[in-house]
């Protein structure tokens, strides 16, 4: 298939070279030139000036920067990958953004006759470089069935969840799970550790029972350790729960601990914790 | 072995029988007289008038009551199974409560050269009926060893985890980490359920990522079709939420997430929710 890549950033770049991998023909687009030029130079693949430019001719289009307004900056306009793309031809968004952004790029998509899905993924900077993403889908069955060949290159699980939109709702979720979960884990672990437990022994044992998560297995060690190199930065997770905080403010839905926590990562980031995982969440109780 | 067993609640009873079933004499004690007679009938065991007449002459005795007056009730004075049991046995606490009154008890045990363990458990009734359950120690390398055939009896998992108290500490912290975790999970369900999404297919995608828990896997339809008759209760949450509480002001953890959803389940109690499990906290918000 011939496809472009725009955004080149820890996730957009590996993702692209498994395009290449995947025997598709792949243009990316990347802000900064330079490291277009750079992708290009390694995956053999192309690089354009303009998102309208790579999107020129492709049969799929995907997406991934950095928030609302990224995707609007790349998407609209005389440069955005709508004015270089045909009609029947499939964008795909992989940013974490808005459902109201991807309800907008989608109603305009239409007016083109292009298809479109909102594909926010979850794995992490380790799960781009192994294609082993896991992608949530917001669309039509039809446009998604067309991505697949695409999608398949770099993600291990991929659904579609409902219509347009409903990608990005099912990583808010995601992400409202993960504050509450991290809060919990880190409020355990700084007790036990004034507590005088032996930790390592102590979560061997809690793990297996109702209190085990995929946090507990794969952060306790980190968090005791103050490792915090591990994962999803304390700046992008503000930036996802402030997403799921302003979707909550139409839907109703009641965020009370969310809420706290995106705050709790505000103390983080005063820290100096902007880059650190999520897990750093234990250092302003520790 | 000679055993023991005071307190034939919905866990003590099961764990009691799992005695019989390995092969131990046992003599029970319940406060209600006629349960342990009907524990005797159905075993084939024993039971006594007080827990000192149970615990004469047992090699290891085993505690499964209320709270820390409780265990003080069971322990100490004529009728205890201290006055009962002669030195060189072990008295085995699987209460959940607090490390003061397992030190308590370590201490007057010590005096009259009698082994003490906290050994709270985890995994519920249906943990104490299939012999499953996670038990968390507190105490001496020696005295554990001389009740590991007891407890191997009806545990899937026992661990030493340091001195007197450890157990009660270790399953605070697991108490501590559920509680953050069960309310996260409740503010993503409840969000994506007025968010239209469908929640089957969402969480399981999710289930398999850094949101995955124990709780997601086995309490997400239950808290969709509002059944709360699955596990641990709300009365018996609060009152090890507290005991954490109250030791956190000793050791000087911050827990502010696990004292607001204490809090919060006391909104479940207000609704009528004491016997319902703790994923109802999800009815507050939903």
């Amino acid at each position: 298939m011939k496809t472009a890549f725009i955004g080149l950033g820890v996730m957009g770049y590996p993702m692209a070279g498994h395009l290449v991998k995947g025997g598709h023909e792949v243009t990316v687009y990347n802000r900064t030139t330079a490291k277009a030029q750079k992708w290009a130079d390694e995956h053999g693949g192309s690089y354009a000036e303009t998102p309208a430019e790579a999107a020129k001719g492709a049969d799929v289009v995907c997406l991934c920067v950095g928030n609302d307004d990224d995707v609007r900056s790349v998407t609209f306009g005389d440069d955005g990958v709508l004015a270089g793309m045909s009609a029947g031809a499939v964008l795909v968004d992989h940013t974490t953004a808005s459902a109201v952004v991807a309800r907008e790029v989608s109603a305009k998509a239409d007016e083109l006759g292009i298809g479109f899905i909102d594909a926010p993924v979850s794995g992490g900077q380790a799960g781009a470089e192994n294609g082993a993403l896991t992608v949530m889908i917001g669309g039509e069955q039809t446009v998604y069935e067309k991505a697949v060949p695409v999608i398949d290159c770099y993600a291990r699980m991929h659904q579609l969840l409902g219509s347009v939109g409903s990608g990005q709702l099912a990583k808010m979720v995601n992400q409202i799970c993960i504050a509450g979960l991290v809060q919990g884990l880190s409020e355990g672990i700084a007790f036990g550790m004034r507590a005088g437990l032996d930790m390592k022994a102590t979560i061997e044992v809690l793990s297996k029972g109702a209190a085990g998560s995929w946090q507990m297995d794969n952060r306790y060690e980190t968090m005791i350790d103050d490792k915090f190199e591990h994962g999803f930065a304390v700046d992008w997770m503000r930036k996802d729960l402030g997403i799921a905080l302003e979707e909550s403010k139409s839907n109703g839905a009641r965020l009370p601990v969310t809420a706290l926590v995106d705050q709790f990562y505000a103390d983080v980031q005063e820290d100096g914790g902007n880059r650190w995982d999520t897990s750093s969440l234990v250092t302003r109780i520790r």
